[in-house]
């Protein structure tokens, strides 16, 4: 029996998606037992040029071509974005098409809203294509990981700023140079706000934590910072030190609440994620049986997001994934998460301050942090050459981060400091 | 609606289930939705001191207690060995239950006989915990890669070899000490056999092979050896060449067919697999749309192992499991696989002589190796110092591994040529 499909957008994902199935068919039937056909396509200019690989005859500007056609049974919904995606996406629901979607931002704004439309209609959302590209991570989580009590998530899961950041380590470059280097090879996209600001890390660890906590994630309360304020200088003294600069989505458990933050991470070498360079991706999931996993792959592109997104249409086309979404309560049933305030999370702390080079100075800043609890695991000062400010480098034990935070602002008033100290928070490998 | 379960085994993997099912059942409800009760446990000796939190009366001697329990639905058989592992599982499974096993041995050498039992009778067979311990790969090639042409996986999977040669590489070790330090830790068995000669990493192979290529592996095709011949002063020379070695399982696409064979390898430092150390796994799979997946974890150990079988009879119990099985092609319609034989696998190899610091060696070396088509990419040769014999090390570029072999069997019968030539394959990362 042949499964039909409508696909909602042709971009890179959308193109990517269509032509497997186009001229994979065999290979998919072979591999899944599934029959597969592509009936329809969603495009929103009749005028742009197409992979010829695709006919042209597939192509609508119609939306209802696609969502007022009974014979199609699983709807691929790849525009990205919130609208049209969010109300093209309800209407399959509703009308009881079977969704698959790649879209982080929609999941992680309007999740809630959309599984439990779907939940009510009957009908399943598949999404591993939203998280980490290719790696199969939804998958674990949701599945092969499901006796677990999820302790941590850990990701690097955007591919433009850890090409970026690995860039900056590999070559002294500076932020804005590696940037526009990954703008000419395609890593970056010619607005690249969303990726190095940490925005879209956020997106996908709000679903990521949504499925490891069994919780619904207030995407707002995500404590996020980009990559678009680091300094090669810190990537230098960080490396001095034993560590490798990432750009890390985390959730963690903290007694009955969790924390969710992105940000510039400190990650110690010897750590298979201080290893993950380029474009890649990986996600690293400590649960209290399994110990931690690591999944690694490529994060976005469109053939290895094709791959995630065909996985979802087999298991819809199969039957797996409606009765999954049917009985998993990670996906339909979760509880409100609590919220651990991004002031109470605890951490190593890496600072930086450009430091007048006259007495007194690191007597006054110890005195700060010693104040709030916050005491010293290392620190490098190397001698001052041209300028009278020198960066003086200063390795924290664990403290708060809102104690950190408020010493920081503390230090920047000092005479004596000069321009903006940099905060980078460090974390350890699990046990 | 409760679904019972009965325990074939309860060794390390057993008592680890058993435990889970019994004290975290709320958390198990709770995760997956399904309400999972244990009843009945086969052991084999009644005397033996038990796990304090598993009831007395779950066990039993008699295989029937379980097998012919109507109210059972699930058997997971956690014994190891192929009898009587074989004959209950068979039982099981034309009784109409469905099998979660972890049993790569049985598996490796009849699991095209157990899974087309288990077809016929409308069964089905579970076995994520057979392959990787805690890691989802058996889930990652049958479904988050199930849209993906599979042209090589490769995997570190053998904890007690990693060890091993992780602890001989940072501490210079002998294998024999590596070795004895390793039972004592207890990552190793009192009889390493089986593992230290590569036949559990083989046994895995011919699982994650016939997954990722949909074929029946026989499983006595597979070249194996293993770390029991590896000297620590490879490893160093190795390591001044930009190498780790690991034991590493390998199937791999060539052409029509696929090479199989499990071999102490040399894998660039850079190389994510390199930096798998300890006890862990990893396995790497590369596919046409995905391209390089790494599945990293805990690929032994009770509590690791007992999160994938818990995974597998959550899918058992959804009804998700057997729906697959019934329509994967990978799983029960499998095709013979063609096996590319050994010596037409190509490779780069590092070679280790012992030769007789005299003239003339270098050039009968070379000869030899020249009139096979092996050229060299790169030579070591340190000065002598006491012995007359000193290593002289060959990096050659791609050959085929019979002209090497070939090569070095007469190199060892060259007069000046003293104990037997070291031969390490090379393994590149993919593109």
């Amino acid at each position: 029996m042949t499964t039909y499909i409508g696909l909602l957008g042709c971009g890179t994902v959308g193109a990517a998606v269509a032509e497997m199935l186009l001229t994979e068919e065999a290979l998919l039937a072979k591999r899944s037992g599934q029959s597969l056909a592509l009936k329809r396509i969603l495009i929103r200019d009749n005028g742009k040029t197409r992979n010829p690989k695709i006919p042209a005859n597939l192509f609508t500007t119609k939306p209802d071509d696609i969502l007022n056609d009974p014979e199609i049974k699983i709807v691929v919904e790849v525009m990205g974005g919130v609208e049209p995606a969010k109300t093209l996406s309800m209407r399959a629901i509703k009308s009881g098409k079977l969704l698959v979607t790649a879209n982080k931002h929609l999941l992680a704004l309007h999740g809630a809203e959309i599984f439990r439309a779907a939940a009510k209609a009957g009908s399943c959302v598949c999404f591993e294509a939203s998280c980490g590209g290719a790696i199969p991570i939804v998958l674990a989580l949701t599945r092969g990981l499901i006796a677990n009590e999820i302790d941590q998530v850990v990701g690097i899961v955007n591919g433009t700023c850890n090409y970026i950041l690995s860039e900056m380590s590999s070559t002294g470059k500076s932020y804005a140079s590696a940037l526009a280097e990954a703008q000419a090879a395609g890593y970056a996209e010619p607005d690249p706000t969303l990726d190095v600001t940490g925005g879209d890390s956020a997106h996908k660890l709000a679903i990521l934590a949504s499925l490891a906590f069994g919780v619904h994630v207030p995407f707002e309360q995500i404590h996020v910072s980009g990559i678009n304020t680091i300094d090669d200088m810190d990537l230098r003294f960080g490396r001095e030190l034993g560590y490798v600069c990432k750009l890390l989505a985390i959730a963690e458990k903290h007694g009955h609440g969790i924390s969710l933050r992105v940000h510039p991470t400190f990650v110690p070498q010897k750590h298979l994620l201080a290893n993950v360079n380029g474009s890649f991706n990986a996600i690293a999931v400590v649960g209290h049986a399994s110990g931690q996993t690591i999944h690694y792959g490529r994060g976005a592109g469109g053939r290895p997001t094709a791959s995630a997104i065909i996985a979802d249409i087999v298991e819809a086309a199969m039957g797996t994934a409606p009765l999954l979404f049917k009985q998993l309560p990670l996906l339909t049933r979760r509880s409100a998460a609590r919220i651990v305030p991004m002031h109470d999370v605890t951490s190593r702390h890496y600072l930086r301050m450009m430091v007048d080079d006259k007495p007194g100075m690191l007597h006054q800043i110890t005195g700060i942090l010693g104040k709030r609890g916050i005491s010293l695991a290392a620190m490098v000062q190397h001698e001052a050459h041209e300028d009278q400010f020198v960066p003086l480098v200063i390795m924290t034990h664990k403290a708060p981060d809102g104690n950190v935070t408020e010493a920081v602002a503390k230090i920047n008033r000092l005479r004596g400091i000069r321009s903006h100290t940099r905060h980078i928070r460090v974390i350890d490998p699990p046990q």
